[in-house]
């Protein structure tokens, strides 16, 4: 990994507090990992591989992003479940002086109350990480499910 | 990231040796990771979430610690279960010249005999990580599990 | 982990890259990943902790790697099986001027089509990194499954 951009260090601190939130249930936190002009989207490796434009969930703006937050904070507290997020691999393919291309891979753990721990899903981020008043914020994230199936519990985002 | 108390490399040295020696099923070594004075809890998230003051194990003391890696040793050779743990966003979140409080994720899986490999438990941890001649040495740890329900097979520590 | 032969950055990508290739279902990278004299082995926790010789495949030499390679690459297209590799704890336990002695941990998990994500398998990995013409590659990769009970679609290295 080149270091023009920003450090490994950095870098995984930034996935770290990203997926700390999410696993928190701290949704209202989520758009604050994003650059003001941004997007997010989940889509799933069999739309990628077909050459499908479906997309499970896509927010084109930061202000989709907002109101994405808001929907889940609304919908969210009647959940009893918990997520853990575990990521792996974190790499920077591609870098120029203002961005960097990152991929990296994740499993997303669920324990709903009173069951035990299983896996909610597993799959690859390609992230676009920019710099915006010193942070290091997605401009882009796009979330690529291993599964096609899509589990109830992933109105969350990834 | 900072980089006052000890590096990246250093923290990510201490957990992966840490997880190492537990998926080895080496619990006489599991005293060595902590300091002389030091403590060891595990916890629910439900416990924590709702204020209850209940903890699955608590070690208050280095001597406690001890004790409880003997007593694992007596009782473990008798499960033929192997252990897995897989560690990520180790962070940093707050330091001092003397010590870092660090918060990471994990999922522990495990695989009886004959059987296939299955999530056992996932949670994050919370440790307080000090320097005693010269390496890395938890004072505080403390796991927070994401399941209520506890696994048989977590008399190991986390 | 000391700096003597590489950077934890560097390693992080190493394995980082490896993983990426087989998640893709690119086998035919596989064999760029290793020394021109290399080895490939997987074994299970039970032989190696009971001292039997046994291993699920071995690949004494980097010509017997590529073979491996081709003959997946012909059988592996039928199979509608997505892979997801999460890597834990790389670690130099070893090291010289010209190799590291590296461990880690892994779980993969795969998701057939119609179907839920599942923990595959999980394990450790004991390998040794050399450098050719200024890239790392494996002159040994030694992966031990915790479990004894393979898996269909372990065909597919790890």
């Amino acid at each position: 990994m080149g270091h023009t951009f920003a450090s490994r260090d950095e870098l995984e601190g930034l996935y770290a507090e990203y997926n700390e939130a999410l696993d928190d249930g701290a949704i209202e936190r989520w758009p604050s990992f994003f650059a003001t002009t941004s997007s997010y989207r989940v889509t799933t490796r069999e739309n990628v591989e077909r050459g499908w434009p479906m997309t499970l969930l896509h927010c084109e703006s930061y202000g989709m992003i907002l109101d994405r937050s808001v929907a889940i904070q609304k919908t969210l507290y009647f959940l009893p479940r918990m997520q853990r997020r575990v990521v792996s691999g974190i790499r920077v393919t591609r870098e120029g002086p203002d961005l960097a291309h990152v991929r990296c891979s994740f499993a997303v753990f669920e324990t709903l109350a009173g069951e035990h721990t299983k896996v909610l899903a597993s799959g690859r981020a390609e992230d676009v990480v920019i710099r915006q008043e010193g942070a290091l914020k997605f401009s882009e994230r796009a979330c690529v499910l291993d599964a096609s199936l899509v589990p109830n519990s992933l109105p969350v985002p990834v």
